[in-house]
């Protein structure tokens, strides 16, 4: 056979550098896009899942065997075609494929629900397991998956090592919240696990012990709440990245928070250009410039302290709030955090030292005995993207936190705590929730259409 | 501060480089793996997580504050060392470090666990929290993350999009089995999902859509089976990439397998050196002579069918089996596999088109009716490593097998057999438990030793 088997990654590269031969032959093969034709020349927009680009196949009635077959290949349809390629110069699409030949690999029902029109992201949710031949979600798998492996370079360029913890848990990392039941029986009828057990929520008390060995460590997996909230930025099931630093406090945290965000943002705006481009012209206009606000800016640090009193000086002023509350210990809410982001600072913010009481029990306490070094991300637009913490360190501080939390109640817990009294070291950490991190990085504004099968109360449809 | 802060990693490098000069004033912080003085001169074997070496501390009476203190920090105990580097060309460490002075960081209660002495693997498993301060579980930890970076990095590399495929769902790929039942209730007391959910036993049903879309992809991610065996090979809660190819055959798709394996056992000797020949030294004298050669065999393919014929062959001239009920349609069992692999082949050794009735519904069936394009990687000493089909593509085929299986009693899984009715190609699979490859890689025999919190009945400790 003549024909080379390529793929169109391959073609866009040799295209680039100035290699790809006019009249070169090749075997190619994909999915179609579009079919059109104007009754004697067609047109197919071919996707083989290598690049983000498609490629024009035409086809003449004068040149192919069977044009009236090829004409009623339906959207969705795989083929495998021989062609030729042809330089455009004078198009927008560099280069085409002069078809010769084309073979119907898979034939696409009359009942397939994508068609050419433009869908809503409601219907497309409800064919999850077909999002991904749209253009917005084979864009979306494709930078989920350029995020994951930048994550895991980073880690791997920066000595941090990779800790799978375990999803089935008989602790509550949060000391409350919902979470899901794990039940199964052993042949005798008997519960399979000597106690109760739950899908975790968090990695991190999990990841701590390998940080007092290795240093530096991360999570990278899925974890659940079972919190009934219709929210667009809430699943029952999401991927969460959990580092955890041994020898590090807030200041040097908050360091490597910002470089591995940064590296993400430059990578994905580098190696997945055309997706991203394709999301700022179809999605969120303004997502390119965003991004780039995001790594070009320093990132101003405020404690919460001076982040009340920016708020009460703006109260003062006149500024609206719909919560005009406005009071030292006050959880921060959405509107406060965006007035500090958007018009006070104008680009992402750390906010830090919280009060100590709105704060999970194994945060550092501050020596000023009321705040703990605490320290969460916010971006305008965005909203809160990354939690984190300095871990107390001293055992008896840990101890007396954990029994107000009730977490000694039994031992389950019993053997963090020991870590305080085993070689225990300034350690810090943080969450990246990575579903949210890609609403950022895409401009999609709901959850469910960032996730691959998003799970939501009541959805469990794959 | 004339020291500078520095790692070991750092440090191993500049020696390696010949970059690390003699009387170099650094600061180290790191854990005590031991301890010892002969009352002028101490001893301390620090590890700082950021590499598998380790590195003698000097101490002496003379030269130190504190010599009576630092005599008496325990092992695990965590420190910071200000002292200078000492070359060591006549001595087994390239280097030492004179100390100046140290900082107790953390102390280690009397009640901590791990002595000096070598420790039962039992014992250890009872203080999975610990186990990471341990030379084999700190290099087991190791390994582990650089053998999930191996597979993330050629899989990057040769175009394979990462999917997230769900934990929580509602269908069942292998078709029976034993699973973890999900639960929660919402606010109402109704329950949280429509229907029943359990936990995940395989992505693979959830990731075939998206090789019908990007081509080549992988999950790579936890996966349950509520199995009780009490093996040193099961766990409750296990690992597993699952790869996706499609246009692609039962024989490209052994090609791919392995390449990959190939590429990560290479790549940890490369960089995992350290751990592999401790591994070597002290778990299983003929681990670095089994990787090599795996990599360097050419892999000999088998079909089921042959395998029966060398049994028979080798029980007529009398060869003795435990079981020796040979004929086509049995199952190979352990004793017949290790037969072909180590007595006939004497190397990684593929079988491939089983029995149809043996196998899973979704595999491929081969023209001669009686079996399906399935692909199990056997090698010596370990079994079983990889399993993978080419996929049933033809609906009506896939549709009967389905029936047969009870897969359509409701239409749950539906929307699987309708890939093949929308735009189906040739494509392909595997599923590498990611846990049993890292027993090949470092000799421990136990899957509970190769997990960092193992789950098994009766068993959530952590």
């Amino acid at each position: 056979m003549p024909y080379q088997e390529t793929i169109l990654k391959e073609l866009y590269h040799s295209f680039e550098s100035h290699n790809l031969s006019d009249g070169l032959q090749v075997n190619l093969k994909g999915w179609v896009r579009t079919n059109r034709n104007n009754g004697s020349i067609g047109f197919i927009e071919l996707s083989d899942g290598t690049t983000f680009l498609n490629v024009q196949l035409v086809y003449s009635k004068d040149q192919v065997d069977d044009f009236d077959s090829y004409s009623h290949y339906l959207t969705g349809s795989s083929l495998s075609v021989n062609g030729e390629v042809k330089l455009t110069p004078n198009m927008k699409q560099p280069f085409e494929i002069h078809v010769h030949h084309i073979e119907l690999l898979g034939g696409v029902s009359d009942d397939y629900p994508l068609q050419k029109k433009r869908h809503t992201f409601e219907f497309l949710r409800d064919i999850a397991y077909l999002r991904p031949r749209t253009n917005t979600f084979y864009a979306l798998a494709r930078v989920r998956s350029k995020l994951s492996y930048a994550m895991h370079k980073w880690f791997n360029d920066n000595d941090f090592y990779y800790i799978h913890t375990p999803i089935i848990t008989g602790i509550d990392s949060e000391g409350a919240g919902q979470v899901f039941d794990v039940n199964a029986k052993k042949e005798d009828g008997k519960p399979f696990f000597d106690k109760p057990v739950h899908l975790t929520v968090s990695g991190q008390l999990h990841v701590e012990p390998f940080a007092l060995a290795l240093r530096n460590v991360y999570t990278f997996g899925p974890t659940f709440r079972a919190e009934n909230s219709n929210t667009p930025r809430h699943a029952s099931e999401f991927w969460m990245v959990e580092p955890e630093m041994a020898f590090c406090d807030i200041h040097k945290a908050l360091k490597i928070v910002e470089n591995l965000l940064k590296y993400c943002i430059n990578d994905l705006l580098k190696n997945a250009k055309d997706e991203l481009n394709f999301f700022n012209a179809f999605v969120d206009k303004n997502l390119l410039e965003r991004l780039h606000k995001i790594v070009d800016s320093s990132w101003e640090v405020i404690p919460y302290t001076k982040a009340v009193e920016i708020l009460e000086d703006a109260k003062n002023k006149g500024h609206h709030f719909d919560n005009e509350n406005i009071f030292w210990g006050m959880d921060l809410q959405s509107e406060h955090e965006r007035y500090i982001t958007e018009q006070v600072v104008k680009g992402p913010t750390w906010i830090i030292d919280y009060p100590k009481e709105a704060k999970a029990f194994y945060m550092k306490q501050n020596p000023d005995g009321k705040t703990v070094a605490a320290y969460d991300l916010l971006v305008p637009e965005i909203g809160e993207l990354i939690g984190g913490s300095q871990r107390e360190d001293d055992y008896e501080k840990l101890r007396q936190r954990m029994e107000e939390c009730h977490l000694l109640k039994d031992d389950s817990a019993l053997w963090y705590l020991n870590t305080r009294r085993f070689g225990g070291c300034v350690h810090s950490g943080f969450g990246i929730g990575f579903d949210r991190f890609l609403m950022l990085l895409t401009g999609l504004n709901n959850i469910r259409d960032v996730q691959l099968y998003p799970r939501t109360a009541n959805q469990v449809k794959y």
